[in-house]
């Protein structure tokens, strides 16, 4: 079941309104159009706002529409009504497009646009960009959904994508992202072959198994939220294969914790890596580096070169391409690490979050050449 | 200028409302919630419907509020605003999800769902995929806006995808897209050296340009809208060069009009071809393939084997693999042609249709083996 939003808007010349097109004319026009294919509308309630005018048609079957005018020269219409899963659309969206082209037509508007009709429920399909964009995602299901400690967990089908995990309402990852994992191990380019790596987050387990693969020495995974692996273990085999069986085997370790505290005891025991990934959040998208996850952030990196052997690297993912303000300031607090740290960047589209996205590899700057 | 909307959902058990939930406290309480963000909400209008209750919040700065609750078990939140270029938003996509996430966990509601602000207004931002789910793209610039004898063409332009050629409000081709005509031509798999090539549509010139870096004997376009060639060759010529700067050099031809007159013509004339493209319209998305479209399909295929040499090939792009319904319609008109045809098909993930897009090859199968 849904509550199906059938968004139109259009926009005209401003001094238009009142005069040569009056609110009446485009209402009545509206409900004329409408009508071809919701029957019986009737005004119900209309009122004047700050910035122009409203109106509420009310049509059997509970289909409200609500016209909107601003006097800054736009229209917005939005139609309303309740579907079962069983039942048909009461307008279509070639129907949608059909009536936004005659009004457009019939009243030479400037401009016409209709939104595929929205569909809110308890499925959400709605998702966004790294820029804050709407998608809407083909999910059919929702096989997983329970609140930890920490965090919303959902593990939901995309006909597309697969199973994709969703955190705190946000895409994660899909069974699709495999290019995610190779881009940000640089399958390829590294080799892990008898590394020693630590993985800080990483609870999808996609990429300890990718690590797996290359034959390293010994993983060590710090994850904290049990419930995200055990979601993962589940319905995202695909990606993640068995590593979330065990926690412990020959060649890595499953530890659940705060990776901050066992960094510190890594750092306190004298503990070296090859690699370490940083597989927690995102770049934040904000105004400055301040705030408590940027200041996490800078945590992390300092902790992370604490623990790496001198020529060993730090691999992160960063955010969409879309957001260069914000990869510039996690580039501007690289600058400022002590050590004194190169980073080299790439990025590839990733399917679940229907953008292009980019990851570092960080390497302290050899003592030499910092010193000069 | 945009006109703003925010709109969240919310889903309960149905039998809470009226009940344990009212819908007055649920009103109240997002009215609570709302205040951080807009102050001054006020109650001026409220009804019963059909299915439930609408309720409209007004406050200053011409934010309206519509609340509906369906009986159903689904609350949808839409709030309204005008919102200058230079304006920053009157409530977050960051707010926007607390107040989902407060009211969820207030309420004990089951699920609640916010979408990234829709920015409705003179730029169109809101695109179809083939299944009809809605993509906000990153448009930033209407670059070309004209409508012809056939069409509405707009170039807009897109900080992802460059400049995209949208016909009648569907997204065609971007400057991102080479993978398309790759796909459509099969590049590196067809060979075009010294071949007779004819294509139908393919006015954005992007196929006429990458099969003429091939080598081919000759290419012949038969194209019916000058207008689509106008505003590509002035803003996609890093996708079609300048073949569209002229009608005819010594390998190829543009011909301005309908295709299939000039089809008709050519097997009149006893004029043939290595291959066929059939870059025109989609397949369309319908029930059954009857119709005005479907019916175009099919004399577009019989004529273009007309025309095709006996091991000639016809290759077009289908729609989007989350159409299968579609696709398969498609294929069962090829089963039934005349003459006995075999096809392949591939697909591609088309940045700017955000989605895997299927390609068809279709070829006559041989004399002897038809027979059979």
């Amino acid at each position: 079941m849904s509550a199906n939003s059938v968004l139109l808007d259009f926009s005209l010349d401003p001094t238009r309104i009142n005069d040569e097109v009056s609110r009446k004319d485009i209402v009545k026009l509206c409900k004329e159009h409408l009508e071809k294919y919701i029957s019986g509308l009737k005004i119900t309630y209309d009122m004047l706002t700050e910035d122009g005018y409203l109106c509420i048609l009310n049509a059997p079957g509970a289909v409200i529409t609500t016209i909107r005018f601003f006097n800054q020269g736009l229209i917005t219409v939005n139609i309303e009504y309740f579907r079962a899963e069983s039942e048909a659309p009461k307008i279509t969206f070639e129907q949608t497009r059909e009536l936004e082209n005659s009004l457009v037509q019939n009243l030479k508007l400037n401009h016409g646009q209709s939104l595929p009709t929205l569909q809110r429920g308890p499925i959400t399909k709605y998702f966004p960009t790294a820029d804050e964009r709407v998608i809407e995602y083909d999910i059919d299901k929702v096989l997983y959904d329970k609140r930890s400690d920490f965090q919303k967990i959902q593990i939901v089908h995309s006909k597309s994508l697969g199973n994709m995990l969703v955190l705190d309402e946000l895409q994660n990852i899909a069974e699709a992202d495999l290019i995610y994992t190779e881009t940000l191990m640089r399958r390829g380019v590294e080799n892990y072959k008898d590394k020693e790596i630590c993985i800080l987050g990483g609870g999808d387990g996609a990429l300890l198994y990718e690590l797996l693969k290359e034959e390293p020495k010994h993983v060590v995974m710090l994850e904290i939220d049990d419930l995200v692996m055990e979601a993962c273990n589940k319905y995202m085999n695909s990606i993640c294969g068995d590593v979330l069986e065990k926690r412990k085997s020959d060649n890595y370790e499953i530890v659940i914790g705060d990776c901050m505290m066992y960094l510190n005891k890594f750092i306190k025991e004298g503990r070296k890596f090859d690699y370490v990934f940083g597989d927690l959040t995102d770049i934040p998208i904000s105004d400055t580096p301040t705030g408590e996850i940027w200041d996490f952030i800078r945590v992390i990196l300092e902790s992370s070169f604490k623990v790496l052997k001198p020529d060993g690297k730090f691999m992160t993912h960063g955010n969409g391409v879309s957001c260069p303000e914000s990869l510039q300031m996690y580039e501007d607090q690289l600058e400022k690490l002590t050590p004194k740290v190169n980073f080299t960047k790439c990025s590839a589209f990733v399917p679940s979050f229907m953008e292009e996205w980019v990851f570092y590899q960080v390497q302290r700057v050899p003592e030499a050449a910092a010193s000069v």
